[in-house]
């Protein structure tokens, strides 16, 4: 059994912090030993990834720390109890098995009587088969017609992690022919959400998927109802065009509302569960199951790397690692995730409530306060769209902020003009390479207004194409990195206790049970 | 001529650092007095809006101080000499007069015999004749049919404002009968961008706005390219659909491609630019004319109050100096902005570009260094989907985040179901006025892990509904704010050195002209 300890509390820490200020990457890159650096300081990922660290505030003595801060912090230990079933969700009382959505790592996890990885696969097969069916027009409308467009109903992790992974396949699906419906997402309860993604889609040709794990999520409970008011207005049956996806316990799981309903369960948080049925229903109807198969290998064949005690061989916990030094270090309150790849536009959005909701907390396992900072603040557009934009405050602003570049040397859909003797792919990359040596690297002007201090670390992951297998590979990697992370501050990263006071005074307000302050505010907004 | 200085040699400023954690906004929103603190702490906005303070940890005394700051600044005096012509853009040499864009604030401002404001009319005027030919099927395709789609191809400020303006109106111009045509936007290099638009447009009948000041964008330049490559494959003739928006002296400014050029100048910053033509072709070809006219009267209007020296009097110079107690005195990292209206979707990152790209620096006009900080981290989502998301690290995460809040009464749409006894616009606004009371107020817990230490501050913007007017008044609030906030800082807002190095970088990558660590960078991204 490991032992969870606050970080402040590890011999390796102080050795860490000891460690401040201690490599300027602006030297550690210049000259020929620069080159050498950046050709080293990389370890592949699955899927035919690599993560480069080599812009990153390392050398081999602060490596060396950070692999007897994982050791110490017993990261391994901890993982391996994570995907054999211990009750690491302690504030819930739940196992986390996210990693058993993907493949089996350690030994088999039964609960009642039932082997949970044999139950994600069932579920997968469940969904694959309602996919294939609608996609052979097997399953239809009342009018026998074919589905043409899916659209699901959801919010927070039954929507960002989804709604990203499928505009990052988006276009590869369409390039490599296995694009089957166009997908659409409901979210907000802003009426205005639900009533223009009913406006363009074709009612009658349209699957709705309800995604609650409880079966109680009022956002998402209003956005059905909302659609079924729609589907009946246009004369149609609303269970002949919705499914469920929810737990076996929840009111929507044996309703006749829907034509099917398809399981999750409690081991799997919302932010977790893109791979798990919230995820696969969608994109198997989208884009086929064989895809979001894919998309799962990557994910597992990250899974594996993960498992590796030698630091310098697992992507997922360096990264994490190199993360501490950062924020309890370095002292940097934000990270940007940067992908220079117009498919991966929603990724950040999704990391930033994976990291975040998981990460922004100031008590341990135990509950007790913990007195080092934890999560920071996660936020991220396209490149080079960033570039033009607030790139400006990460080259010349206050603060330093550690920045995640995403590149790949080829675009998904392949179509391209040449001008001034370069592609518009090449400008993509040679941007993100440019982008890497300017933040480092700096460049003195006397003019201290075009002046470059650089010291801006960042490291980029670099693949060769944006695939299924490597999404999923990327995917896993920031879960497998927040996951270790959470273990270095000693929390528990699977709960969320921090949305629930909104929600019970947002109850009180719909009931007109307030006074004062709240009583005002709810009067100055017309409730 | 106000006197500009540097921040901490203000007397005022000193006064403002020894009112440190004042303000206890938990107590201060509590009980009966709560109430009426929350009907008082309240200042009009133009359009309709109310700007609403009483959750940000200020109170007469803290108000006081920041109004001496105001005086002491000269914050008015400087936006007079900014709208009647000064060079307040000192480092690139440049009037700045995007508030003339919308209305004669001061003095005529004459350049080389042009009357600025003449000028920029003028070019209303072109875009709007342009676009009432286009509605009218006066100006077609070659086959003589009218246009159903404009696409701009433009990055940084000439896409982010645009779009999330685009994004912000559409449902309401679908309700009013003023929608004309669906607008695209193509901004990123990465080939997949302009393909993927492309793709899903009917090129035959789409129009193409080219938006590049100096008509030397790479990113824009390129992406015109390949949708020129895509007209002539399918047998169209580029110039019948592209205009330019551009500055008289560019080369795109007379060339024959392009069915008309609509000019814009030196003297409005990208990020300023949406009540340029840069905004303004898009926005009156998409929704007519009179729409984009309502949108500059709101702004018109906001900027009218900006004007005021009575700082309770002017909610965008409060907002201004409420954020520069926040950031320099309390010390506060970054700031959230979280509209709760799904067509405000893309509005944060918007403001993202605006503020950062205008604040984040450390040398100030004289290219003097800053001991102090300045622009904040912003990002932001809609609410209620953000509160599924990252709001779990601004409730219980290490750093208080102040947050920014904006919410209307109606939807757009007007299409609602009611669910629980209320609508979803009502759950909606339920939420948020939940949230800016549980954020400030928080709730005890003895198990710590529930706990919420509250004390986190916010501001609400609440509006009756989000039209072209409101969204004027908002867009020029936040640029007010950010300009106010720009001379407290004594930095030049309107300049992007910080953009440069990255240019000059990426251009030697693609020449193959590097060594180093750049060059193995290049190398590992196959450029």
């Amino acid at each position: 059994m490991a032992t969870w300890k606050n970080l402040d509390t590890l011999a390796s820490f102080d050795k860490l912090c000891s460690l401040k200020n201690h490599v300027d990457i602006a030297a550690a890159l210049s000259g020929e030993e620069g080159g050498k650096r950046v050709a080293d300081y990389s370890t592949p990922m699955a899927a035919g990834l690599n993560y480069n660290y080599a812009a990153k505030e390392v050398d081999e003595t602060v490596l060396s720390a950070l692999a007897q801060l994982a050791d110490e912090a017993q990261l391994i230990d901890k993982f391996e109890e994570l995907y054999n079933g211990a009750v690491i969700n302690t504030g819930e009382n739940r196992m986390v098995l996210h990693h058993l959505a993907r493949r089996q790592l350690g030994n088999p996890v039964v609960v009642d009587g039932v082997d949970k990885r044999e139950f994600y696969v069932a579920q997968q097969k469940k969904a694959a088969d309602f996919a294939n069916k609608v996609h052979a027009g097997e399953i239809t409308n009342e009018a026998g017609e074919k589905f043409t467009t899916v659209v699901q109903i959801g919010i927070g992790g039954s929507d960002l992690g989804p709604r990203a992974l499928y505009i990052a396949l988006e276009n590869w699906a369409k390039a490599n022919n296995t694009f089957k419906m166009e997908a659409r997402f409901i979210s907000n309860v802003d009426p205005d959400d639900a009533a223009a993604v009913l406006a363009s889609v074709d009612l009658a040709h349209s699957l709705f998927i309800v995604v609650s794990k409880s079966g109680t999520t009022l956002e998402t409970l209003t956005n059905e109802a909302f659609v079924k008011d729609a589907l009946t207005k246009a004369g149609l049956n609303p269970s002949k065009h919705m499914l469920a996806v929810t737990s076996e316990t929840s009111p929507l799981a044996k309703s006749e509302d829907y034509l099917t309903a398809i399981f999750m369960d409690d081991y799997i948080g919302g932010r977790y569960s893109s791979v798990s049925a919230v995820g696969g229903a969608i994109l198997s109807l989208a884009f086929g199951p064989e895809v979001f198969a894919q998309l799962l290998d990557g994910a597992a064949a990250e899974d594996q790397l993960a498992t590796n005690r030698d630091l310098m061989k697992n992507p997922d916990m360096l990264d994490a690692l190199i993360g501490i030094y950062e924020r309890n270090v370095q002292g940097y309150p934000s990270t940007a995730v940067l992908p220079y790849s117009q498919a991966l536009s929603r990724f950040p959005a999704h990391l930033q409530q994976c990291d975040m909701e998981s990460n922004g907390k100031t008590v341990n396992r135990f509950s007790e306060p913990v007195s080092y900072v934890t999560g920071p603040v996660i936020f991220g557009e396209p490149g080079t769209n960033g570039q033009h934009s607030f790139y400006q405050l990460l080259h010349q602003g206050s603060d330093i902020i550690p920045l995640q570049f995403i590149g790949f040397k080829k675009s998904q859909l392949g179509v391209d003009v040449d001008i001034e003797n370069s592609t518009s792919q090449q400008k993509l990359c040679a941007n993100v390479a440019a982008q890497i040596i300017a933040f480092a690297c700096g460049k003195e002007d006397e003019n201290l207004n075009k002046n470059f201090k650089g010291k801006r670390p960042s490291s980029i992951i670099i693949g060769d194409e944006l695939t299924p297998a490597s999404l999923g590979a990327l995917l896993a990697h920031f879960e497998n990195k927040i996951m270790f992370q959470g273990f270095v501050w000693n929390l528990n990263s699977f709960d969320q206790e921090g949305v629930q006071l909104g929600k019970v005074l947002a109850k009180r307000v719909l009931a007109h049970d307030t006074d004062g302050a709240l009583k005002v505010f709810s009067d100055l907004l017309n409730i």
